[in-house]
């Protein structure tokens, strides 16, 4: 992942701001955040993607982001608030990347959607006269989704700040993950983390792999094949498939492979050509 | 639940797309589906109506829809995708019913809805001249909801296809589900499914029953009244009500049946004149 | 919390409506009331606050509110939906505070939110010849959130109604929770409820306390130091803060207090100057 040098990339908002967070449904975070944004400009539109990324999980909330991004329309600003850093002196940046905007805290929760998304520049936010105008004076230290982020996604989103004003350009950091090993005539995977079904999302993209295979489950003697799609086995089967967005997963026919198969985030999956 | 025969339904939309998923808000699968339809055309609104559907459960997805399709304006597209058929030769279908449409996998879990709605008519959703302009290439094997339901939604919802013209008419399959038995002077009902706050859901309905009456619940020798509400019964007390949507429910009041009384789907519930 | 006895306050709709509840995303509860109100008028906007409260705490969802509606521009309508005494005499009411309407039971709910804003108008909603055009003939004695309030909302939102239309102006119940109590050179305070990151949020105020201070646990001799932010202490250590709501919280950094401190709604927490 290394920021385009080309001129500053050209975003026009359609008004459309997303959301994606670890905050959850019981609280008042959420809504201070819309409310932030509708006030700035009442105009704006909010989808959310998702709030039940689990806590402090930059992986899971990069994972999200970048399944959804590729689907929007140009113009849209994506705000994604995963944020265990903040009150620290972790940075917060703007991106633009496919005609698209995101406001994110720079701990690698863009990097996979930057990655797929093709050259992009990306800004740190700063309090400077540009962006003045659409901050509180005081930062309430715990919660920037409300006092930065939000504010700073209206601004976008209504036109009334440039990604290039939000301040100067640089490199953000990348998401630390693991990366597929190869060993021998073997591709050694890690699961990454489980979606809401329970499948094991792995690092291995379908073209890290033989075009038949089978993976070798942890602390086990299991091998599942790769197959297209869950009708391929039985009810309760264990299975081995490329996922909707691209990486390989370990899933139970309707069942929860996370459970079923004693799953952990980390293990590591051992695939070979069949 | 039989279709209509007669012409096909006029259906003028209104630009409105609701969602009904099992796909959780912790994974990219709604945002991707809502990115489809907003790309499809900016303006359209999208209303979540439930993405907690229990995973792969027809029945909890059909009764959601049901409850909530009679309230919305003519003219909304309604989005089901609760779909452990994906991927295999399920087919998927559209309906048209009360001025509303539907758009979902044929696993009955429209049924309810359109039994309640009235007259209806389906069509089988097909790639062909008139759809092939809004799908993808490829569709995949395991996330029709992106791929096939969310772009045949946003292009129903826009007016850019019209019901009749994503494929032939046909019969859609009922909704799997248990009926009500007369057994001499009693009527046994079965727990369809708990609501989030664990009133047992049964498919007695309230012209089912006589007017007054008591339900002995399974496993035991409980008899609870059937009342008008929560508070005629102390708090912590179980009860017999008809709920909001016209079905026998068991509930303990401000408390959570489901655990209080150890009941179970499919458990039977006797019904007798009081 | 006084209601003012100044002469009607202004409310002019901006056509937002939002939606606080503890109606959980498995059902159709949440969806029917979106019907409710899209089909009194397509035209408004529905913005989700939370509806994970859970279920009957009135108290977690007059925070939730509170948090939240301070955010929001003038002429929203806010939807507070967290009612345990539903089809008993409880009241339902409207308020306005701060150029913002709101619609709710009277059971405290709102008390918060209104103290927050700061002069308030209370009306008890009736059903009369004003309210009457907006109401079913029956109200679902389970489900005022459909019947009663999500329509007034709908009515109110659009300009079809205005708030002393919908009946008498009377004070509105405060919400029952327990105060701050001095204790020597002590102050007590008492954890309220916990949010989605486990944090115990007690019922202390920034302006309650010493400059510098610390808060003893209960049933444990661990003291934590009132912080700026999480980033003050180690990952896993705990800490006092004071919450982007302006409350003293208990929190783990990048953990779950409240499982991993065992902390219980109503245990005391012991405030001294440090």
């Amino acid at each position: 992942m290394t920021a385009s040098t080309d001129p500053p990339a050209l975003f026009h908002p359609c008004g459309l701001v997303t959301m994606t967070t670890d905050f959850g449904t019981t609280d008042g975070y959420v809504g201070a955040m819309k409310g932030m944004i509708l006030n700035h400009d009442a105009r704006l539109r909010i989808e959310n993607i998702a709030h039940g990324i689990p806590p402090q999980n930059i992986i899971h909330g990069a994972t999200t982001m970048s399944a959804a991004a590729p689907y929007w329309p140009k113009g849209t600003v994506h705000m994604v608030v995963v944020d265990p850093g903040v009150g620290t002196d972790r940075r917060a940046l703007v991106a633009v990347a496919g005609g698209q905007c995101f406001v994110a805290p720079d701990n690698g929760v863009l990097g996979p959607t930057l990655d797929r998304l093709g050259p992009f520049h990306c800004h740190q936010i700063e309090r400077n006269p540009d962006t003045e105008p659409f901050l509180p004076v005081d930062l309430a230290p715990t919660f920037h989704g409300r006092d930065l982020f939000a504010p700073i996604a209206a601004a976008l989103a209504s036109g009334s700040l440039s990604p290039h004003q939000t301040g100067p350009r640089y490199e953000p950091l990348p998401l630390p993950r693991p990366h597929p090993l190869r060993r021998g005539n073997r591709i050694e995977g890690t699961i990454l983390l489980f979606d809401h079904f329970g499948n094991a999302i792995t690092n291995l993209r379908r073209e890290d792999l033989p075009d038949a295979c089978a993976a070798q489950l942890p602390r086990s003697e299991t091998v599942v094949a790769l197959c297209r799609t869950y009708g391929e086995v039985a009810e309760g089967e264990p299975l081995a498939l490329i996922g909707s967005d691209g990486y390989l997963e370990i899933a139970i026919r309707n069942g929860h492979a996370e459970k079923g198969l004693r799953l952990h985030v980390d293990d590591k999956i051992q695939v070979s050509e069949s």
